[in-house]
């Protein structure tokens, strides 16, 4: 139902900051060569096949730079393109299109690369209800960003932060049992010393803690490394008591293994942490003639 | 001669952004189910062969967090360890540890990734006296700590923003082309308006352009997307009077006969674009005995 | 089981804030009365009964001013205490002293009259396992600080942000119900778009309702402004299948009624939004002699 | 002659300081329901009887969330509005709108509490010259706002900060007699070391340190926790002078005695410590039709 | 009585964005040549007789970039000293020597160029009871530093921001009176609408303007731009009715005659604003032998 | 070729800083004094001859303060104006302009006080190619508009930190050299370790060195206190081989002997940190008649 909001107050901040960077001491290059008013139209291009994520910031860069640029973007956030399309097509002065572009590039194919890998896994789970969720494990400062992007490219969130899920790990469980707390007790007490409005979740690493955990009423069982065996056994015992989270070891190749075994959710680290960045880039053209302003939309 | 200077500020920034993110509205479940003077020892581990990056930004999460926490590494940054190795000791309350374990480990393998990356490359190119360079393709918001992590990993940085080097690309190129202004002619403004303090580099795609750099006395030619061939004959072209760099298309598999053709310097953006995690990760332990405080160094 | 963590980064960020607004052009009249070096010291004093709440933040602000302030408790946050009682005793530079009293004294009278109207309204449920929760009706830029000193009184919290809790609202309902669509219909929606950690909580203003989000299997059913009779209806049909939270209008007078009716948890809004500052004040005294250094604990 | 300038700076940062609370994490429950382009009619209510301050502040909270709401207020800062009042009507994305719902009403309740009850004590001191001053017993990190709906409730204010004026208080007089040093010569100290711009104002607690204030020519004298009589024959001493500021437990019973007895001015904290917020919500309504876009003003 | 407050939070502030601004990239020279364990000893010494001020921000620029340098001051703020005189002997890591020096010097050659310039108008009303005072002309992002350096220069500070004094200027009389509002009518409104605690200040041109101030019962009377004699005038006017400032032309060559025609303050804009840099260094040196290890105090 | 960019984040930051300064607790004054609708003409004016900088820092300030101010230059910054220009002329609220007047005028003065010694010293040097050059003796917090003045009063600016030039200065070889490390290892040495992109330039005191840096293949010299005799001397044995930069000395009298004896740059601490201010103020007017609406650009 719902179109997926951008986060504007964590994108504008992580463009200032990435604005920072690049440009603190200027553009000694550009500021040698060209003068300020020396116009110039420019594309995008995606160099590979790939989900589009981060318009929007592309945008906030380009205006926080120059804000006589023209922006105008052929493609939106969430759509799926084909090597060769141009993403969107800029007109300005020179200087501010070349102080601008790393910075919006960078932005792009690092969101656009975790985009494109949560796609490939929703496509690899099709067919099944099967959800697929990222981790905390994020790039730190951008974390807001890249879970919008995991949205983008089809996927849900996990927690955002430690504040927003109850979740017992095995290093939680694993200090409880050495003063004899055990896994059933742990998911009463975080029943009841938590936030009321969390569910609790429970990371389990055998049969036997599934049955404990189902016992201490845990709303989510989350199967940490198992086999897709083990899954099937755990979704058998689980079913209607409890949500099933497959997590640990998933991979393009394995994770329909996992959705066929039962799995409702499916969260995968390597969306933020390892997704490598797609190839786009920008490229200055001179428009066919007045009347034709803008290329076909894919070339 | 230099040992690698550690980037405190862009460190701590990064930290506490971190932070910011994960710790916004506490950690419910270590809330819900440990007390605060609950003591443990954690160590964390090398899960694969790596080159270290990040032990100090590692320390700076947890005294942030917790300044009571005992912080022991066995390693710093830039050593090359093992599978199994223990990376570094921590002692301190079981919440600050739990609060603190996934931003130090996001930071350490993000970071690691890049440095492990980097020691490939230049072990890649071990006998040549070609340096591996990384550019400005990085992460929003973490460059001065990644460009750490590729001097870490053994490589050096090419320029940290656009005010601190003269770079001429294809894009400059292009433009001023349509102005007839020429890529010696352009050297030369670059000379005359850019600060004097910088050398002059231009990117090169033909050997013909090569020529045109050399007499508009450009003082690193960049050879972009050229194979090792022309590689070879724009290094004899350039020999003696100007440095020669090589960017584009390198991977592990063809950089070292990127060396041998005579690069001086060979730029990667892939070092910090896409790099993947390394695999880091804590465990609690229960310590041997009272006189035996620290497990052997590798596992 | 758990202490009651202290929210340090928000501790920080809020004390540096109001020091910023007391102390930007420094403190003329004492700087006019005192040199830097006349020393001085003070007692902190309870001028009511009252829950002690901010004793952490208190300690921050003296120490923000000047590291050499000796800042000696008598009690701790969450100790409920008797008129006359010495909070804390202080000592070091006059000026010092004098520059903290006031924000120091802001924070100490706002956050422990939040912490005692929350142990007011606990103690009056006294013998129920009914829990009081705060809401998100807090001052703007405290929020975490408010709910924490909630928490001290004895209370829950309720979510700290949109972002970690479902709650469909009656302006939800109002504005679906426009485009036909029901309060079950919304329960199963927000259940399957909404993050699988969260539990789906609705809030309800009649019995019928409550037989639809019983329906939709709604966690938690919030009953908005209904008197006892109607929540001991609700409770009877909840019984069991959710969880029963009662909200609006509730005062000390009701607060027990509400109870005993039924209520798992009776979230208040005034806690944080119209709690009265306590009364404590600062005096300076002189030390009965050297062998004695700190008055009796209560006056 | 003034209107009341808004603190746009600070009411800046305090509107993205709460959305930051509120948002950081998105609103989930609004996500799960609506779709960003489903549009919505809401109306801001006045519950009961107040004087309006933080219209501007809800106008900015709700421009910061989506730049495309209409907000169309139907009074104005300062206004006194009857129960029932249409405060304002808001027009725009369903989801924006419940976005900044609670922010808004958290703003407008406790700027408008404080006015209100600043209004009641300027209405029980009416017919005397009297005016009435809040203090610095403000909530942190919301003072210049706070100062600001007290001018809006119309009072005055009494010194933003430790620096822009001169106030001798009993624990300075306390300290400095420690040592030998009066009441009159502290004011002369204070005369030549303070600041030539700002007025010497003394704290009195009996009519002999009103003669010794008067001997060291205090410009401001503050009569703290005097009874009527004792204010007024303070008065008829000072009379000519000096001005006359009457302080400590004041209430809507007693202030107008107290303006009777002859003060100038009473600074009274409650009106920033404890102003219970007022009560005002949010509703969405269907519009009636067409040509008739708004309701009346006053339902 | 009172020794002089060191604004410590505008201090840390000041120094981080200033050695954000030349550290943001590292020092590669530094980092090129020596190792980080490469240990150096420093002295700063004066170059020109001087007034000292900026030891504490120097201090806080060495601590902040290496807490581990040792830093030993041989004099303090606001101590006058000679050419050569050793002001502070650093130890330490060379690398963080050179990375602090100009940093540190910047800072100490601005500020002690404040206090010396001060220290001469001062130097020059000797014998008089009339004060120097700085103005609000100070460097953006620096008032409150520059006010310091006034205060240890021997001078007073003026207002320092448009809140903390009442001064009716030209400007605002010229704008009055096309409505046909006399200065004295202004003098009246400002004691009646502005802050009770400030005093109300005029800038007066003329002698007729005096008398007017004086019917509106001004406390300060700001003579702008007259000469000698027309002060002398002002002053038996004034005399026991109002403080008496001078402004406007003030050279070291002029401000005696002014002392001496009766002003008891005379304000210098270019204290702040064009007081030039006093000439300071840094040399390194190698330490005469193990028993003595600092040089005498004056070389 | 090169206009001078404006750097606007820096700009905005600057103007931000300078505003919270002066407005923290707004305008007393103006508050009392004018309703906010009070409407006025105001004229900037030069009160000497100088090189204009700053009056986008000027649009910015009015403009943060109230975007209704109408802002209309007559001049634009590198523009050499006289006596009694206007340099633009502003029309809307009193109170706002009012509240801007010193903060815009403390900007103007500033960077056109630098602009203006700027344009003399290379007016100085008029006839030779010689280029004057700034350096990192800048006013903390301010250097990126300082060298943007320098820009605009005809300079170029050297390193803007120790991140963007490798330069070897007398301390660096000092300490070097007790380590036995000569100028021309050191040279080496930087040129290997340093980044590819950076001349080396070495700071000299003697022609043997001038020798040693050649030998070391320095890119830039830079002969630091040396007459002009010696700089012809240098220049002989340089030329061709390296870029000549004097520095340490220089002053309107004698820069044109360097300029003479061979000097490519030279480098001026005093352009940034001992500039005076130049006299510019802000004056209001009633404008001649509804058909002429502003003053003749010169008066």
């Amino acid at each position: 139902m719902s179109a997926i909001p951008v986060p504007y107050s964590h994108l504008r901040s992580a463009v200032k900051a990435a604005l920072r960077e690049d440009l603190y001491a200027g553009d000694v290059t550009t500021a040698a060569l060209f003068p300020q008013d020396f116009p110039a139209h420019a594309r995008i291009l995606a160099q590979e096949d790939l989900t589009v994520a981060g318009m929007e910031v592309a945008r906030c860069v380009f205006t926080e730079i120059d804000s006589s640029i023209s922006f105008n973007p052929r493609y939106t956030d969430s759509d799926v393109v084909q090597t060769g399309s141009v993403l969107l097509i800029l007109k300005g002065s020179a200087r501010s299109l070349l102080m601008g572009e790393r910075v919006a590039l960078n932005f792009l194919q690092h969101l656009s690369g975790i985009a494109t890998l949560t796609t490939r896994f929703c496509q690899a789970v099709g067919g099944y209800t099967t959800k697929i969720l990222d981790t905390r494990k994020t790039t730190p400062g951008l974390r807001m960003l890249e879970k919008w992007a995991v949205r983008l490219g089809g996927g849900l969130n996990h927690r955002s932060s430690l504040g927003d899920g109850i979740l017992i790990k095995d290093n939680h469980l694993d200090l409880l049992q050495s003063r004899g707390i055990t896994l059933t007790q742990a998911c009463r007490t975080a029943r009841e010393q938590g936030p009321h409005g969390l569910r609790v979740c429970v990371e389990i690493r055998s049969l036997d803690q599934v049955r404990q955990a189902l016992e201490g009423k845990a709303d989510v069982i989350l199967l940490d490394n198992m086999g897709p065996l083990l899954v099937r056994q755990a979704a058998a015992m689980v079913k209607g008591h409890a949500v099933l989270e497959v997590s640990g070891g998933v991979t393009l190749e394995n994770v329909r293994e996992m959705a066929s075994a039962g799995a409702d959710f499916i969260s995968i680290g390597a969306l933020t942490h390892s997704a490598p960045a797609v190839d786009i880039n920008m490229e200055f053209f001179i428009p066919p003639n007045p009347k034709q302003k803008t290329p076909p939309r894919a070339a």
